[in-house]
């Protein structure tokens, strides 16, 4: 879960996923509307009897709050909040076998992180027409997914390239939300395959945007081009903008592939 | 405003009241669903620019949190969080020229509080037809309401009781959430015009009730029955009644005057 505003729980319960599977709460920085749902969402984890830890990556003033709110509201947790300090900067802070986490340096009114998420590349996949064929057996599938090639009995050798189809590409999702329009962002989110920028304003308030350290549509925008990724998702509207529109509209004109987040949205990547 | 859960700047923004018209927060007990909306409630206050001090009356563990909280999330606030503690009991907490409120203490997992709400005696109403008829001038009216009677110029006195219509009985209002069924709350309540009575489970889970210091649609409807309240109002379900009209009955049963509490209601006094 990236950030946690007020009433998360709820939306996570009406989301129909499953509470169980959420492990790990990337908090980009401490407003409420990123924050404040976190206590609600843990003390309700906790009446449901969940027992696993719960990882929280987020910025260190974050911390005290939270362990005296875990204090007062939630005694007799059954798990462990387990939390982890941004470092700063560029870094990893989350690493499994499927998925790498990155920091990335934001600049907000207070200090803001973005997230970029990095899936690691899978083996290819063996194709069962040479399998078959060639009657390789059973266990020699994984080594040739790794690389290796086949030697039939007559001594011939089929290569690895032959005896698989290539994995997909692995996936990469950035997530840039508060910020102001930071050009160098490019070199961290380049050609990922969905980058999520905050689009506060729309040029009609660009100096807003700039005194306020969030961007315009057309900011994050700029920034999708500059950086080659290929596709763009706009959200974090100021309430003044009845109708987001405007902001994909000046968005797309700078780079076309620009969606509108909305409340509840499932993007497949 | 009576306990602040998560979300409730939601509902008091679809609630169409006037945000500048809330000043006064009492806050029951520290679970996360009485008191979790309060930071989020702050802020978006302080974003709006409010300057007027908000009165906070809650147990006394909820300060330290709610101070770091703000100090965390709410620097720069141009507005003083007043923080009164419970002070245990039955108490006087708050008055002004027309209501005052107690605490009600009640008994629940952690320290729980009800609270009374007590309209002050209204002076009776002049009545315009005397007023007109015997020529008595605008300066002598707020005596007269204020129990004088009226000597006309022929030394005719008229008394105060011809001169008014009563005033409207002053309007009590009692809120008791969380609780376990307590029989001597009727002491506090008598009487009172509405009475929100938690109501979390029906007769079919009482032991659950009374291990969870909770109580179920019947006893709260014994209990207004016992404090000949005029009206019962309840609430609080547990969320494995979605037929909440169960309860109702039950609590029917034993005091006809019942209504469900639903989101959003609005219930003259």
């Amino acid at each position: 879960m990236i950030d946690c505003g007020e009433g998360t729980q709820l939306q996570l319960r009406r989301s129909k996923l499953k509470f169980a599977r959420l492990n790990h709460v990337f908090i980009s920085h401490i407003h409420g509307d990123h924050c404040f749902g976190l206590i609600g969402m843990i003390s309700t984890f906790s009446m449901l009897g969940r027992t696993a830890d719960l990882h929280v990556y987020a910025p260190e003033a974050l911390e005290p709050v939270l362990r005296l709110e875990l204090a007062t509201f939630c005694r007799g947790l059954e798990f462990q909040v387990v939390f982890h300090a941004h470092p700063g900067g560029h870094a990893l802070i989350y690493e499994d076998r499927s998925v790498a986490v990155y920091t990335i340096p934001l600049s907000h009114r207070v200090p803001s992180t973005g997230f970029l998420f990095c899936e690691k590349p899978v083996l290819p996949h063996i194709r069962r027409d040479m399998v078959d064929y060639l009657g390789i057996p059973f266990y020699a599938i994984q080594s040739i997914k790794e690389g290796a090639g086949w030697t039939t009995a007559d001594g011939r050798v089929v290569p690895h390239e032959r005896l698989v189809f290539p994995a997909e590409a692995p996936r990469r999702y950035a997530y840039c939300s508060d910020t102001t329009y930071l050009p160098r962002l490019a070199d961290y989110v380049k050609g990922v395959d969905l980058l999520f920028h905050e689009a506060t304003f729309g040029e009609d308030n660009r100096a807003r945007a700039a005194e306020t350290f969030h961007s315009t549509a057309k900011q994050a925008a700029m920034l999708a081009r500059d950086a080659g990724v290929k596709r763009l998702l706009i959200g974090h509207y100021s309430a003044r903008y009845t109708d987001e529109r405007v902001l994909l509209d000046e968005a797309r004109e700078m780079f076309p592939e620009t969606q509108l987040a909305e409340e509840g949205m499932v993007l497949p990547i």
